[in-house]
């Protein structure tokens, strides 16, 4: 995997708006490590950002994490650049009682209004991005969230069928994205047409170059069965699917290569051949990405008019408070959201 | 994963009969991997071992490796411990022309015999283990060869029935068994059954004892759908097939832990829990071990009367002879089966 350019991106600091950070789930880590993420800007290099409400939860969140941090209210989004360097910025707004490892309603309601209100900005143009902290999607169901996941709610609120907004893990080692993702393991092969794949690669291509400044991105495309099928002896969906599939995009121009047997994709070497891997599966993306960057893997939503990234991880309720909840996702999150937002705000000034 | 005890391996050293090694394919990386793994016995602290024919292909193959190692000519097995230290030992026997990267059936008919042959030597004791090496089983099978593959061999020269050997991978980070291994994903599903997950830990039990030296080996199994099927809405394997067997052998005092989500099993910090993780299918044990240890995978078959263990990698046609070929997996191969073949034999004396 290349490393998108990131010399440039910093070069050009300073231009974007600020970044809009939703809670995520009150009771789970999500606050924490908005305030650990800001006690890290300057050693990370991040951007200006702030939290979408939270202000009293904020500074509890800070508190039991040992944190002495100052916070500060702001009115308006803009306001968050000027005093991003002094203290962590958080919008007036949405609030709440800060009960670490407790998830109950009334705090999946707050995460809800605070990513809506996210999403809201990012929409606007007042924040460049939406950086969205982790909740638990059972207890949001039961306060009337609609959507399969953060993923769809974004889309939905971008105007995007869900089927066009593609998830992405990357990482310090590894970016994937799977092809079919929350289904059970005997539905996928039925589920992996030439048409999806052609779609979101489609998607992904056009997102290696406009979020991670690659022209000419390299996509490496996973068999779906062992050893790529050995020729059609353990099954047919490389020659039936994957393979025209793949003539098609080429065709198209994209340099794409495959189906590759995925043990031999996500190896050392094999990971210098290419900038983002497309898997057929769930677990055939996020168990190598989770085991090779699993304190910095970043979930990004790749095909929105928006750029939206979060941490590659849940609401972990049970470690909550406990500073035991490493930020580097977080970070991570916020510091690839902003390189994708200063390159849009780049290629619309061009 | 903890490590086995290497530490009262080594002060048994120099217990066991020489390790036979099989020479592979002699048109791929095979021989000159031995080559290079005599070279670095001192450093690697390896046991004795021979290699099971192939004198003057291993002296051309040691040349184009510019290897300038003394290579001798052995009548019987037990010669090996006396000239190890000096020279590579080479049984008189098989061999045959080194053509590297031209593959062709009579290198393969040499491949079968030196693979019958070591074999033959580990079960009749003169051999206190086989390493074998890598093959190409579509040009053994114009020759002849009725096997899937090398284990299905092996278990069969042992009288094993084919599904008792297991296949384990075995690397520095990780070790994981693949529940099923050379069939479509479709089939996966299907094959599963409580009664086939419950005989091959039972195995895998045993041989962690046996062959590891850890007195209660701790097991973790892994989930077939993504968030192990989340209570049944991604799937049902988990809670009608996987989480009864789990049940059962815990029963039987086994402790093995599961189904846990494939994405956070491999994590680094859930490796730390478990000394052996049992995945449902290939793609889920390969991917995570070829993520992390690729360059010093072992393939160990558990379950057999004799220890066998093989580099976890192919003939690599392309690379032969080209000083491209990484040792690695083959000095870590004649390792484990030193150290798994030490430990048999101390159980063996006690």
């Amino acid at each position: 995997m290349r490393p998108s350019d990131k010399a440039g991106i910093y070069r050009a600091g300073g231009r974007i708006a600020p970044l809009a950070l939703s809670l995520g789930d009150p009771a789970g880590i999500g606050p924490e490590l908005i305030c650990a993420a800001w006690a890290a800007r300057e050693a990370d290099r991040l951007p200006p950002f702030f939290a979408v409400g939270g202000f009293e939860l904020l500074q509890q969140a800070a508190r039991m994490r040992d944190l002495d941090i100052p916070i500060q209210q702001i009115t308006y989004p803009s306001e968050a650049a000027d005093c991003f360097a002094q203290a962590l910025p958080v919008l007036t707004g949405v609030d709440g009682k800060y009960r670490p490892g407790i998830p109950e309603p009334e705090g999946a309601r707050l995460a809800l209004h605070s990513l809506e209100q996210a999403t809201a900005l990012a929409k606007s143009g007042e924040a460049s991005a939406v950086v969205t902290g982790p909740i638990a999607k059972s207890l949001l169901a039961e306060v009337g969230f609609v959507h399969a996941g953060q993923t769809e709610f974004v889309a939905n609120a971008c105007g995007i069928a869900a089927e066009d907004a593609v998830m992405m893990l990357a990482g310090p080692q590894l970016r994937t994205v799977p092809l079919t993702v929350h289904c059970a393991l005997a539905e996928v092969p039925g589920r992996i047409t030439q048409e999806l794949l052609c779609r979101r690669t489609r998607i992904v291509h056009r997102a290696m170059q406009r979020d991670f400044g690659l022209p000419a991105p390299r996509i490496a495309i996973a068999a779906l069965n062992p050893h790529a099928g050995e020729n059609g002896r353990m099954g047919l969906e490389e020659q039936q699917t994957i393979s025209p599939a793949i003539a098609t995009l080429r065709a198209e121009g994209i340099d794409v290569t495959g189906p590759h047997p995925a043990d031999s994709l996500f190896a050392p070497h094999a990971r210098d051949g290419y900038d983002v891997a497309i898997a057929m599966y769930h677990d055939q993306a996020l168990v190598p990405i989770k085991a090779l960057d699993f304190d910095a893997g970043v979930n990004m939503t790749l095909g929105l008019p928006i750029v939206r990234t979060s941490p590659d991880h849940g609401t972990a309720f049970d470690i909550a408070a406990r500073g035991k909840a490493h930020a580097g996702a977080t970070v991570a999150a916020i510091s690839l959201a902003g390189e994708a937002a200063l390159r849009r705000a780049e290629q619309s000034l061009a």
